[in-house]
């Protein structure tokens, strides 16, 4: 009987304990593992896995620095009762911890520090094959992104036609589709003159293809990126959008146990789940609270829309996570979805930077940039990705690779005028200026405006006297930040470009007593 | 006594009726005049008005060409019963008489002609002297508009506080805003510091006033513009958006009776009817109702909103006059007003190319020319303005003047592309393709879509087998169209530059048999 585990791990690190157990039969359905771990009079109860091979694992991640005591618990004899201890330790120089809400609307880190969401989409890029996904960390390592939206799944939709060089679950026979329909009682899609698929044996995972995600959502904490866990998701041709309910459940349950000790995981329940018939609300309730119930991290939770929102007040949804699809979006909405809502308002698709031909992935640079701006006006946070059409089909949006666009340069720009927000974040704000022009802020301290495709060539503001404020004036495209000179409270004037995508900061001007 | 007529004028010209009559007392409350107008069988009972002077007047606009005779009647005996009679002649090149309906959704000229909408908006550039609006029409003869927006009374706004040369009233004492007030019943907003106004004899108007702005009618009407005449507006410093209800409806009237035989006189009831408090609905329904009733031409009716449309589906109103105020306006909507009214949809306010601190004042010359396009494309009208600031507030959009932007050149491009829409004109058509562009045409026969903002490099069609088509990419920017090579039926795709503002044509190929 071998058990690894280290003596020490960083605090919001993974604490791994590797156990070896049974093998016979089918340890997925047949074997239950799991530990308390013990902080003080704190104890956390933390579900295990079987990784194949008769090798089982207990991964934790430890939220306060000191000692930490486990005991582990198993309906197999030799996984049961095993003991032992390690040291959370000082945690490293990029290591904050996980993201969580923070004043309502915004994000920030365990250890303090604010998140800043500027999130971007390769829906599938850890099932293209290790040499377009080393090409897609390479990308990002240099890109402005601090969050991936991406598949747990494989992708089939256009573009998007390639067998991934995994599979989640073990193969079984090539069967008819009708079978396999009839075998899970809800009906998946055949492509056109398709009339055989693999018949799954959903009750065996294949660990391989889940170690491999776990080291792409390894190699993107490294980088400083949150990895936006799509859960489920549509575009299916293999049946893992429509498994039965029991498979979907244990799938849940067994991702969250592989998956929750990464400080950089999100989880998101779906990505247009109003696209997937086969799937209740009841279901996406029921994955919401296993997703919820499961995991020791409480990891950040959202369900994404296509044309009708999930009730994004259920509790267990921490965040909205929208798509705004209308064709001329109007990022306004975001108010809205703050007041009825109460918590941070994501858009993670409001069209991506491309030229293909579906309406959704052929906005320009300029646009792409604007509506982060204008989302961000509103008090939200905006994500990008990119469709520009390539011959092989590797386009970012989906599979990664390489960017082609202008958009990520001036959003790498937006990113640290974004991180000069003060705390919380900010807030839209009314009325303070004429010219109808929208504003957001910190009050009596910093305000931020936009004009997107209009062009005044001066904007009014009107702020109460006895706060001076000096005024900058920031090219979004050009990425250009231009102080004015003088100082200025109560009702005053700044003269602009008179062109488009021009943002004025203002900065409270703190007095030397 | 005098009686003066021409023998002769052209069908849909202005025949007038110069009698001399009663100038003692307050013609204008105790004189009333007016003629019948018999052709073959069909009588029409026109009203006159009293021009000053002694002098009355009783002008028609004959429809159709022959002899017409004319009995006048008045509760003046020196006025009734005079008879005479005139040919009405062949209309000369540029006369195609009045813009009617047609279609339920387009507009066309009485003799058949199509009427493609392409409007601008100087709201009191009557109002400025003979130098500016010289200027004004030597601006119009180049430009590309056929529908000019003008307000009767003049206007007080941000960048308008100059004197009219005219008042529309004859001018009383000087008094006291709020014996002002009190006298009218309701209350006028008096500018900061001013206490004192003109009290107005609300009793005579000065002819004078409308002469003036009659002549300036005639300009556009020679230059083949359209005047869509707004006939109350609440920027006001005179009084003359809180008259007392019977003088509303003798103002309508009057000018009902002074412009009704202009074929090129719109009715536009108001300019953002919902920010008049002191007028009620059943006040606005009264003014549809005198200028429906007391038109004998007939001409177009609408009454224009800011915030709140009013209800455009009662039968006075002909066509929808829009104004879509929001930050991002969304030209989609305009297809669910077409299902809703089942008129005409004219988009006359949609924020206007220029740079002042205005949000609806300062859109760029491409984002005007796309909000035509777009608005097209849903099938409806577009309007534009331009508000560039100037030093001494000549701004095209309320005094007229030259203009400074770049849409003017685009817009007669576009113009010329309109005018080659088969008729009735373009009907939103759902389906035709694949990436979810919106377009519109004329089924079997014509296509015209429009990518905006957005910048695919192809874009799909699927159309029924059977019919033909040739293919032409418009860059709507750079004014060029450019044939595609080769014809096309059934599914297929065009190519495009993958930048925006690009609009595809197809039009059907004629088999020669």
């Amino acid at each position: 009987m071998r058990t690894v585990a280290p003596e020490s791990v960083e605090q919001w690190g993974i604490f791994e304990l590797q156990l070896d157990g049974p093998s016979k039969g089918n340890p997925f359905l047949e074997v239950s593992v799991g530990a308390e771990f013990q902080y003080g009079h704190r104890t956390v109860s933390v579900d295990g896995f079987y990784d194949g091979d008769g090798v089982y694992r207990v991964r934790f991640m430890p939220d306060v620095q000191g000692q930490w005591h486990y005991t582990t618990r198993s309906n197999a004899s030799q996984l049961s009762g095993i003991e032992g201890a390690f040291e959370a330790t000082t945690p490293g120089q990029n290591n904050h911890g996980c993201v969580r809400v923070r004043d309502t609307f915004h994000f920030a880190y365990d250890d303090g520090t604010p998140y800043w969401q500027v999130g971007t989409t390769c829906y599938v890029w850890t099932h293209q094959g290790d040499v377009l996904e080393e090409q897609t960390l390479e990308t990002l390592r240099k890109a402005p992104f601090n969050k991936m939206r991406m598949c747990m799944f494989p992708k089939h939709y256009a573009y998007n036609h390639n067998e991934p060089p995994r599979y989640p679950f073990e193969q079984g026979q090539l069967k008819d589709w009708e079978l396999i329909s009839s075998y899970s009682g809800r009906s998946p899609t055949p492509e056109k003159g398709q009339s055989k698929q693999w018949e799954w044996d959903f009750s065996r995972f294949n660990p391989d293809y889940f170690r491999h995600f776990e080291k792409r959502v390894q190699n993107l904490m490294d980088l400083g990126i949150e990895a936006d866990i799509i859960l489920f998701h549509p575009y299916d041709r293999w049946g893992f959008a429509t498994m039965p309910p029991d498979v979907d459940d244990r799938y849940l349950r067994y991702v969250v146990a592989r998956l929750a000790a990464y400080r950089n995981v999100w989880w998101s329940m779906a990505n247009e789940w109003d696209l997937m018939p086969a799937k209740s609300v009841a279901d996406w309730d029921r994955f919401l609270r296993i997703t919820q119930e499961r995991d020791p991290s409480q990891h950040l939770r959202s369900i994404h829309n296509c044309h009708v929102l999930f009730d994004q007040a259920k509790p267990p949804i921490t965040h909205v996570s929208l798509q705004i699809s209308n064709f001329n979006p109007n990022l306004e909405q975001i108010r809205d979805y703050r007041l009825s809502y109460r918590k941070p308002i994501v858009v993670d698709e409001c069209c991506y930077e491309g030229d293909i031909q579906e309406r959704w992935g052929n906005i320009s640079a300029q646009d792409m940039v604007r509506r982060f701006w204008e989302g961000t006006i509103h008090g939200g946070y905006v994500g990008h990705s990119e469709t520009y059409w390539h011959p092989e089909e590797i386009i970012w949006w989906s599979k990664g690779g390489v960017m082609h666009g202008g958009s990520p340069e001036r959003l790498a720009f937006f990113r640290k005028i974004l991180e000069d927000t003060p705390e919380p974040g900010l807030t839209p704000i009314e009325g303070v200026t004429g010219g109808y022009f929208r504003y957001a802020g910190v009050v009596g301290q910093y305000y931020l405006t936009y004009t997107g495709l209009h062009q005044p060539r001066s904007i009014g503001f009107d702020l109460p006297a006895g706060t001076t404020y000096c005024a900058e004036i920031i090219d979004t495209w050009a990425m250009t930040v231009t102080s004015v000179e003088g100082v200025f409270e109560g009702q005053f004037t700044i003269s602009l470009p008179g062109q488009p995508y021009i943002a004025v900061r203002l900065l409270r001007v703190h007095k030397e007593d």
